[in-house]
């Protein structure tokens, strides 16, 4: 049943998160010195960028060596082949590569921009990758959480993809542990007493997108907890949410 | 500056819309009866449906005579050929035909399923279409409640759209008033003093999602306001948030 009132609370005073930071426990401490009641299905959002600082997934460009590809590329649209260089590493399927922009499929099978490469937020001559397994993060961060609160919770790792036909960019899930990505209204009946035409809502992207409204892009505010929304606790992850590539019309 | 707390609230008691409703008297009502307060800069969402029905944006199947295509097309994916009609005139170009999925751009430029024709939550043997305009169906509504409740708020149309590469659909916004859809952040820096790469946030897909999960789907909720987002209050309208084909890589 959906809520009639959902809280979006961001979790103040997370410090500057490195290599090796236990993500839960830290979340965890920040709660308790902000004061904040966690109860039985609170969903924590936190934001990529810091999992993948936590987990040791930043790459120093001096290390990197442009393959001419990636030098041909970044020559020809003012990149850093260094940059190109680790996009076209972390892609297994480059969906368009125009215009200047590389739109690749990840391995885990996101289609993003750059295959979630990322210089923003990191130190100057960094950039950062998708978590590993951002399933296996939100399940770790969800296991300390849990221990912490005694409560069940639900743990989900957002990031900010662009999408086509629409300027802008959104936040959406890149893993969870505790909900389920989709909610399917299949068999569910619409006021009128006809099965519903719209039947799965990727409620998982929907509680990321919710969760950037509070976040931002400026702040230090990389973690925060959605209250009130219902959902039965089951174990979903991001497999569900990636459509497989013989499904998809647009790659 | 992003909001350390946000909250959706549930608009209860909003009675059937029809043809010919005041959708921002109606609206007014049942927030007086819930005893809801309304606050300076409070954005309300307001699901297509009941716009759509409340301007009469629907088409009673009988009066359709399905083209030869149409006719065609339907039989071949067992669809209703008049629903497929209707479609097909909604639409001012297909963007994909296939697998019996019609993916097209309206009038107003929105790429998504069936050209925003729905079954759902209409009679039988009746489909609703998108409301002819958005952004002014959100502006009338705003200018009632703005005379209502004498402060400054915004209004954005919602509405569930599909994706390419990902499982599940999500609320975005068709039209708004009083918001621009768009934050952008060039020119602002990030935590360690770079320009950020990712510049422009879809506030307004963002928020219409974020007030899905209040409605949900099969309850009679189709309106929320959301509390303690911070935005500056100006006009902004859906032409900025839809991508210009020129511009689009998947159209």
């Amino acid at each position: 049943m959906p809520s009639t009132e959902l809280r979006i609370l961001a979790i103040p005073g997370i410090p500057e998160i490195t290599s090796g930071s236990d993500l839960g426990t830290t979340i965890a401490q920040s709660v308790r010195q902000a004061n904040l009641k966690i109860e039985e299905g609170d969903i924590f959002v936190v934001a990529q960028k810091v999992v993948s600082k936590a987990e040791g997934q930043i790459v120093p460009l001096d290390a990197v060596e442009p393959s001419s590809m990636a030098r041909r590329w970044a020559a020809a649209h003012d990149k850093d082949a260094r940059v190109i260089e680790v996009v076209l590493s972390e892609s297994q399927r480059l969906v368009r590569m125009e215009r200047g922009l590389i739109i690749a499929e990840t391995s885990h099978g996101f289609v993003c921009a750059n295959a979630g490469v990322d210089t923003s937020n990191t130190a100057r001559d960094q950039v950062s990758l998708l978590p590993k397994d951002s399933d296996e993060s939100a399940a770790q961060i969800l296991r300390t959480l849990e221990e912490e609160f005694e409560v069940e919770l639900a743990v989900i790792v957002s990031d900010t993809f662009g999408r086509p036909w629409r300027e802008g960019q959104v936040n959406v899930a890149l893993g969870m542990a505790g909900i389920a990505p989709l909610l399917d209204y299949r068999g569910h009946s619409d006021s009128f007493g006809r099965e519903l035409e719209v039947t799965i809502i990727a409620v998982a992207d929907e509680l990321a997108s919710a969760a950037e409204l509070v976040t931002g892009k400026t702040t230090q505010v990389p973690v925060v907890v959605i209250k009130g929304f219902s959902y039965s606790p089951e174990d979903g992850d991001s497999h569900q949410i990636v459509r497989p590539p013989d499904k998809d019309l647009f790659r």
